[in-house]
């Protein structure tokens, strides 16, 4: 792979930082309040099943989730969840939007080389514009990064209105991330390159059904790993 | 005014499209389903205070406005209000993101005229993205804006940002709205342009405590005449 690039992008959530165990662990504590009115699973599978419908009216992001929640209450409870579990509901999604932010090992580390050998760095991640841009100031990684895209939708599109806003070509873009519909696949379809670190807790490696040209891809197991490819 | 721009921002909410008066709507709507549990000004203060409140958690939208809603409820019944009711609020923050998108009069002609005369339009709204792109969308103006940035806050830093990611300087950028805390007077500060076209809802003219430099400023009645202030 090449190793000279204008702009390096990064992911946030679960590439930067953790951010799906805190979701899973507000839905433990949630599924825990609401099975007085039914089975654990078929609260979870409610869940579930509206957050997915709910993404193209509330989109990504802690607000979204919480709403998801509320709807599922008053669902599988046949509107008889009183007050008291809303207002429960309420203080977990406030818990975690004032998560602590937990950076994944060999981040800062990395950043700070890259960002030292010269080259721009950005986030583009999907979410809530501000629960984004809290993180990363909570996150003490401001410094290293020029610019915070956040996207709605992280298609090849997106990706091509982002890289033309910042002035740039596809084949002078990478950018690491650890999901493949989100972080790679896109940014492969329209030319650029692109270094995929899983996340640990990504148990099953989701499906490459069109990766482009494979020259343009790279794995890592753990994000340290950048700086060999890249040559630094 | 100079009249040479490379870059024309337009605040979204109020400037481009009608906003305000739907929000009023369904807080009309609101009161009264709550009015069984308290006085409704009593829940309208409750409201007004908690949405302020939660402006630094939820930020401005649809769904910090529906979560306030249901906080409210939850607050002003003393726990009382049940499912049947939160089911009632949701459906209203769902007709609230669904409402059609009404253009302000003269949009669409003087971003035609603008946009025909080879000047980069942009969006810099407030709110939530995925609500504004959508709006955008549904407002059949995409065509005309190279770009939409959408700002947690609309402050001097957050401007200075923006820009230099466009790559102009202050001096070479015109933004057009509503707000004069919001789209006036920070670009001012900044050493920007600004033209204030004051909704028809709002009432009283927000003060200005700083306008920076008054030969950049201009102020309009209709979107119209701001042909007019380009020598269009």
């Amino acid at each position: 792979m090449k190793k000279d690039f204008k702009i390096v992008g990064f992911d946030a959530d679960d590439t930067l930082w953790v951010n799906e165990p805190y979701y899973q662990e507000i839905e433990g504590e949630f599924i825990r309040l609401i099975s007085v009115f039914a089975d654990p699973e078929d609260i979870a599978r409610d869940l579930h099943e509206r957050e997915i419908d709910n993404l193209g009216i509330y989109g990504y992001g802690a607000k979204g989730f919480m709403l998801s929640m509320i709807e599922t209450a008053v669902n599988i409870s046949n509107g008889k969840v009183g007050g008291t579990h809303i207002a429960g509901i309420i203080a977990m999604g406030r818990d975690l939007i004032n998560k602590p932010i937990t950076l994944i090992e060999g981040v800062e580390s990395v950043l700070r080389s890259l960002y030292d050998a010269g080259i721009k760095l950005i986030v583009a991640t999907k979410g809530d514009l501000l629960d984004q841009e809290r993180k990363l100031a909570k996150s003490g990684l401001s410094k290293y990064f020029d610019h915070i895209e956040i996207m709605s939708y992280k298609t090849d599109s997106e990706y091509q209105k982002m890289l033309g806003t910042l002035g740039i070509e596809p084949d002078d873009f990478l950018m690491v991330g650890n999901s493949m519909k989100s972080d790679i696949i896109p940014v492969l379809d329209i030319g650029g390159y692109a270094v995929y670190v899983p996340y640990h807790t990504t148990w099953a490696h989701e499906l490459v059904e069109n990766t482009g040209n494979l020259g343009n891809f790279h794995e890592i197991r753990e994000m340290k790993e950048l700086r060999d490819v890249l040559g630094l």
